[in-house]
């Protein structure tokens, strides 16, 4: 687990003058990872850090020879199209690289003048993926989410045997996951409504979001080798903001025995910024279980779990329908939980993910599961708000939602805080619905 | 679909003498294509193409100019350590490239003694999986297999209604698909005996194979379009086979609500040999549904499926135990079936899998599922074959198995036969249980 160090400095200030706004999400104490080019030109993706409203261009820094040691071989593999050599290099690379850009943007820093000309506005650049996506891995560990489904799905048995002691995952789909602003289209499936003999192929009437923290991989492991909980961390590269959008109406239908399938990978939603988990050391508070639950078994259980193995992340989802454009009104939340609340923490689910030998691989990604929290507004999805949308969600100015309607977005958001440290942002991720192709 | 051609003509023979032998699974009529170096070598891995019991080099053939036109072209795309540009480039690419190799493979060539020289014998050649896999995702096609393992999970419910209707499937795990000859480790899990109140880590107690046919994809889909049932063996470059390798205990487990995770994903086994639809047109038969089943939605539904929508593939699985090979036995047969048998046929797979919009891409893998007959002797998994372990299945020599145990190798073979076509065979996907690490 990371500890604190001179990057966490509440202190510090950088340069670059937005990095100092309070509220914003790109302090000189967060420096997250993006793949990014300037919006229009022809030029290659290549890696960027946040720093207040601008992006440092790695790409462009590493010819330059400004960084030494290990930093600076850490910074050779920033000007690919995507981050997966950087995530494969290991804790120690991305710390050394944090440590150095660190130094080099913050107030007062003699390399000043040689990397201004290397910021481009947030606003003009474009994002695409962080990393090659080998294999994406999604995650139930709210115990919240996994009840209030459960009861929806299975009303005698909410929430199944196995849940307290198995972190329940599946693989999800890694083509279809696409970066924040990318719409995509209301997907058609098979619907089988209550009632009727024959299912029927129709666009989904029940479209949803949920509410996700990813969590990209680093270094790998040998097939065949387990990870154990100790080492766990160092395997992870960092976190982003993840909607794994799904069609409840095709997922009620579809998933049994095998579980989820057409119902979640026609999109899955990420952030542009990976933020590292060195820098929400700051941020951690301890993984504990109510007295009256068993302890984990013990591959899944060990002190530093308990001392803080859990990271308190604030996620929130909103919506912003067509009429609030119209409107020029602003978007609405609609959930708001904490990763604190996770039945299973970062560390445990790679632990277990590689228990029986499968191999992780750099760039591989691992969803959550929807975060839902312990009261009902802290649920991640309107499968929940809405009670399985019997009861619509009243939105401003009359309008009202069960599930999702053509032409909405979805924007998650996330954050960390807590004095004295400053506070740390995810930026978001969006996508709008269009309207669905013809049957 | 693909219609016979001059290739497929029985009557070919090739200069090439052990593609002429009778039984052989690679005569000039097949041409199946895999990525291969000479073992030992340090050469880089390349594309080559089956003949007799040799390996036709094509990363060596491509600089000696000898092909013209789309052939030249898709043999450019062969001196690559993957298959996937040679997928993604198409059925016309891949069938222009394997008419010339036709003409130059067969007796009379005036090409043999150019090609000679690039000819490996199969036996000194080391393979790897053909194609870097996108997403892996593993079908549940065959009812015979759904229905009796159904009825071990599911006793009251063997067969979920949406069965009938719906292609099952679930995404599986690229990272851990290996190839034929490598052996892996018995996995730990979680396991939860019967009567136990609290899971155990242990190694499976339960390991079992599961006889399946794997399809790569050619041609992607953009995220979005769905392909019609029409064009979907357009996007399928070719087959081998595949084992799916299972701990019963571990997913018996862990299966809820959202299918098998740590159960499948420690290893699955492929063939090397990919090969083409095209390769496979001799052997195509009708698709039929009983007369008393409900015909599926319109979407997987055309009279060309009920034409020829199937093929009549041969599927087995053979066991090697340690003992059979300490006293000299050979292996013994486990398993018989027929893809033909499959309730869903590859273009219907193709289909439903972007019926949503997902987009699939050259070089994924699907499975089949376990492809298990209308007879028990038919079944593809020791699952089925030993009622759920009750009922162990005896061997030679007064050796039994309920499930696998260490050192025990399972082989699957594969191949078509039809009269007055040559016999076209897939080779062989073997490999070892290395007994588990310690606890």
């Amino acid at each position: 687990m990371s500890e604190l160090n001179a990057t966490h400095d509440p202190a510090l200030r950088s340069w670059v003058e937005s990095a100092n706004a309070p509220g914003n999400d790109f302090p000189v104490q967060n420096l997250p990872f993006a793949v990014f080019l300037r919006a229009g030109s022809a030029e290659p993706f290549r890696a960027g850090v946040a720093i207040g409203d601008a992006v440092l261009d790695l790409g462009a820094l590493q010819p330059l020879g400004l960084l030494a040691g290990q930093a600076a071989e850490a910074l050779s593999l920033c000007a690919q199209p995507v981050l997966n050599a950087l995530m494969a290099a290991g804790p120690e690379a991305s710390s050394a690289l944090r440590a150095a850009l660190s130094v080099a943007l913050r107030s007062g820093s003699a390399l000043e003048a040689r990397l201004r000309p290397l910021l481009v506005p947030q606003s003009a650049s474009e994002f695409r993926v962080a990393a090659a996506i080998g294999d994406f891995t999604d995650f139930y560990a709210s115990i919240h989410h996994a009840t209030a489904v459960g009861r929806l799905f299975r009303p005698d048995q909410p929430l199944l045997p196995n849940y307290k002691w198995v972190p329940i995952a599946y693989h999800a789909r890694a083509s279809s996951v696409r970066i924040s602003g990318e719409p995509f289209i209301r997907p058609h499936g098979q619907l089988m409504p209550p009632g009727a003999v024959r299912p029927q192929l129709a666009p989904t009437r029940r479209l949803d979001y949920e509410l996700e923290l990813g969590i990209f991989i680093g270094a790998g492991n040998a097939p065949g080798m387990r990870v154990p909980l100790a080492q766990a961390e160092r395997h992870v590269f960092g976190v982003c903001l993840l909607n794994d959008w799904s069609a409840r109406d095709v997922q009620a239908w579809e998933y049994q025995p095998l579980g989820p399938f057409l119902a979640k990978n026609f999109a899955t939603t990420v952030s542009p910024w990976v933020v590292t988990l060195e820098a929400l050391a700051p941020f951690r508070v301890p993984w504990a279980r109510p007295a009256d639950e068993p302890a984990p078994l013990a591959y899944l259980d060990d002190a530093a779990q308990r001392r803080a193995g859990a990271i308190d992340i604030q996620l929130e989802a909103w919506i912003d329908t067509e009429r609030m454009r119209a409107q020029g009104q602003p978007p609405q939340r609609l959930s708001h939980s904490s990763f604190r609340d996770s039945w299973w923490t970062i560390a445990q689910m790679v632990t277990h993910h590689t228990v029986n030998g499968c191999n992780l691989e750099p760039g591989d990604l691992l969803g959550s599961g929807t975060q839902s929290g312990p009261t009902p507004a802290a649920a991640g999805s309107l499968l929940e708000l809405t009670a399985g949308g019997r009861a619509p969600l009243a939105l401003a100015d009359g309008e009202s939602r069960a599930f999702l309607e053509d032409r909405d977005r979805v924007i998650l958001r996330g954050w960390c805080e807590r004095a004295p440290y400053v506070r740390i942002g995810f930026g978001e991720a969006a996508a709008t619905v269009v309207p669905a192709l013809p049957t």
